[in-house]
């Protein structure tokens, strides 16, 4: 055994230098857009892109938002009206805390601004809502569990919070803060009858959360479709796992990785090329 | 809090002029045709074209029928025997009440008149009848309903129809009159051992319908195949969804923008350049 | 009502000179082939192109196998180590009944010969043998039926084999001679922790069959997923069913559009060009 | 009956002379490189883009590993970061028994290399691990069996061993041996709430497994989803389907062909014109 095993994922910066793990920053900005802000409106155009790519979208609804770096009350968000794969970077809309569109042609669905903007107030970077099938069906049954049955489940063990109350389409901020107060700071909430909201401290790692939860939910579906019972991990190893995920960058390296990847991929496609336009 | 928050779905016809919501009228008209017949055919070319990339469609059967504007007695459909991507808006068959082709070439399946004619004759626009598998599925177990245990289930909350009745292939007139009198007005007839139909006021409500459906029977099963036992939305719940989805130009509004961002992905792809020709 | 009224599924050979309904013949058969014998090979070739397109085939297993026109002891079938998108019309082996290969290169599997061999010895036109995953999974149950809850499994009524014994590899003709014996005369044999065999007077008729027979399998599997029981049509509706569905042509008219469809499909992708050759 | 009946499979290497079973060697070596140990490497960027294919993979973890021809402590494993369709046969790294990169830029995934290395070291030529959905799932149920319900399962029958203890992330190399010792010699490890780990004596047994052991446990899943009892292959029958996968070249002959067929058509793709760069 020497020092030289390799850690857990890597530097993330370190490997970017390297192979082909670059492509992932600038895409031509465009003059007038600060550099950082523009690379949040890259990022949150390809988390649209790669769910559409991916299925993990619903129609023209749902949302994907995050808070534009360096203010503490504005957002991105889609406008109304556009398929998924028609998102890119400058036709996001810039919302403020009331609703206000500061930059971009468009306007906001309701329903999204309501649930984003009560989560972007306590300060969450990113937030993702979805209606992935696998996911949603659990939030359509008494159980209304993610059950600790797969590696993939317990990266989210003890951060996934269950709101039983649907009270119908979410048309006022009572209602979000209502979902913002069931959250109680957790990273998911699985709504019932509705959907899931993930929040993370970027677009990546929220991203990366939201693919693996839908990876987690289709395992336990298709393992409680046999009819048998679900093997569930013990504690003390859940645990374990989650301190492990911890050491090393952890998490939010390997989610860095992982959406600079995905980036790349779609970078290689046709429609990708758009989408940091 | 301030007025100017967003609207649910903002304004279709306003959203048009921005961002890139437009090309979805036109489509390059040939002389000769009436240009609210043309957007007839278009939308409805696009109906079939947009089922059979989603899986919608199955083989050469199942119709999308619309009624030609202006009139009260004649509608257009697929001629039997065309693939689902090779309809366009100028192939489409133009029938009279009795069966008539009076434009295009070929013969309408017997089943697709009997059905779709009888439903036209009601005053109905738009006549969508597949066998989407998680739909049909419902249709095929003796429980035989959309239980709401999905914001998408609300969507259709007292607006579905269960024909128990199974007669086989539709062969007459007789058949397609007692599916309208047990639809009895409802926009969905699910129909046991068969498939749905659905009724809209125009392509695009009628296409939303057909998509949020199948989204709902998907999560539907998946969540009963959990063994679970489903978690149904309160009757309170359910009605005041009702009431919020009419409000603000409502229901019409999303279909709209959702069938009109469709038909520009269409646009965006090799084979939807071809159904407004 | 007049006498006008379209019949079911029109009358193919009239359709053919209308609309887009050609193309399906011909396919430019290169000198030396007897055009029968030439639009038989190319009739096979789409099947497997289709097949793999649809995911209806398993690796570089199953067969897909049809008499050669006039003849009654000589059969066409790919040569083993193809995948099912290579498959042409002027690569298939042409074999005899004891296995000599007569036209073409390279080998045929041995399960497929004593399989195929056997039942194309009783005059079956067209075999196809596949594991697509519904089917395939209703023949690992204890259960082992296509119960009659949907139009589609309708179209099969009486018709299905069910044969409880599976011997492992079909290594000799003694077992092909069996499974013949189990069949007996019915056009589909659905075989123990096997799979299913289908067979036809045209590859057109077979493949309808396959495509129809698994989407049979998936609303059935769908159903029972549920955990409710299934609705099963009357016995007295499914006996009309076939009944209606010999009228007017009937089920060898509707896989003839059908398959002339897709053969269309596939000349106007890339893959599709090339089966014809 | 004559003696010219064909054999099962064939023989690859006279088969790959014919028809168009080439194409599958070479591949254009660089300069520098041992020609076996190019193949090797292009085998296993092959069975990465497959995997990307046909949805085995996972973000960007799994892992696919094959030992350096010629070598008995060397082995080739993808950069950690890449996504699946970016590796080529260059861009593989290869590392020693302690870990170190001797060829090729990036770091390898701290849990691969415990798994891998561990496994390797008995002198495994190939191993894959991956978290395929139905195969995961079964891992994640009490039941916790590949039931031999399907000829599919029966080509793993009696060689499939099952860990039922998670221990969460491997991080060390002990963890490594005590799955080295759990699958004691058999060539499919299921390991309880993760996935499976499958070696072969090249990457075309290994992945024609992982392919086969997949649709295996989709049937299964489907089957078992019916609420209905499985239909279980007697043991007699199991065992004779083992001795004839042997015969004639048996199960490893299957593989190759299957194998260089998928190659072939990465080759007529975009993406797999790339994996042997």
């Amino acid at each position: 055994m020497t020092t030289s095993y390799p850690k857990i994922g890597g530097n993330g910066e370190a490997n970017e230098g390297r192979v082909l793990l670059s492509q992932t920053t600038g895409f031509g900005k465009p003059a007038g857009y600060d550099p950082i802000a523009w690379q949040a409106r890259c990022d949150l155009a390809a988390a649209y892109h790669l769910c559409n790519q991916m299925d993990l979208n619903e129609g023209i609804c749902n949302h994907l938002t995050v808070m534009v770096p360096g203010t503490s009350d504005r957002f991105l968000c889609v406008p109304y009206g556009l398929l998924w794969d028609e998102v890119t970077a400058s036709n996001l809309l810039m919302l403020d805390e009331s609703g206000n569109v500061l930059e971009g042609e468009g306007e906001i669905d309701a329903t999204a601004f309501f649930i984003h903007a009560a989560i972007h107030a306590t300060g969450v970077v990113c937030v993702l809502h979805t209606h992935t099938p696998n996911v949603t069906a659990l939030c359509c049954t008494e159980d209304f569990t993610l059950h600790m049955c797969h590696q993939n489940s317990l990266r989210f063990a003890g951060d996934v919070a269950y709101d039983p109350t649907f009270n119908g389409l979410v048309l006022d901020r009572e209602e979000g803060d209502r979902l913002v107060k069931v959250m109680n700071g957790k990273r998911v909430l699985m709504h019932a009858n509705h959907g899931v909201i993930i929040c993370g401290d970027s677009v990546a790692e929220a991203f990366d959360d939201l693919y693996y939860l839908e990876r987690a939910a289709e395992v336990q579906i298709l393992a409680m479709s046999t009819g048998k019972a679900l093997r569930i991990v013990p504690e003390n190893v859940a645990n374990q796992f989650l301190v492990d995920m911890k050491k090393d960058g952890g998490k939010a390296n390997w989610a860095k990785l992982h959406f600079d990847a995905l980036k790349r991929g779609l970078m290689r496609t046709h429609v990708g090329a758009k989408f940091c336009q």
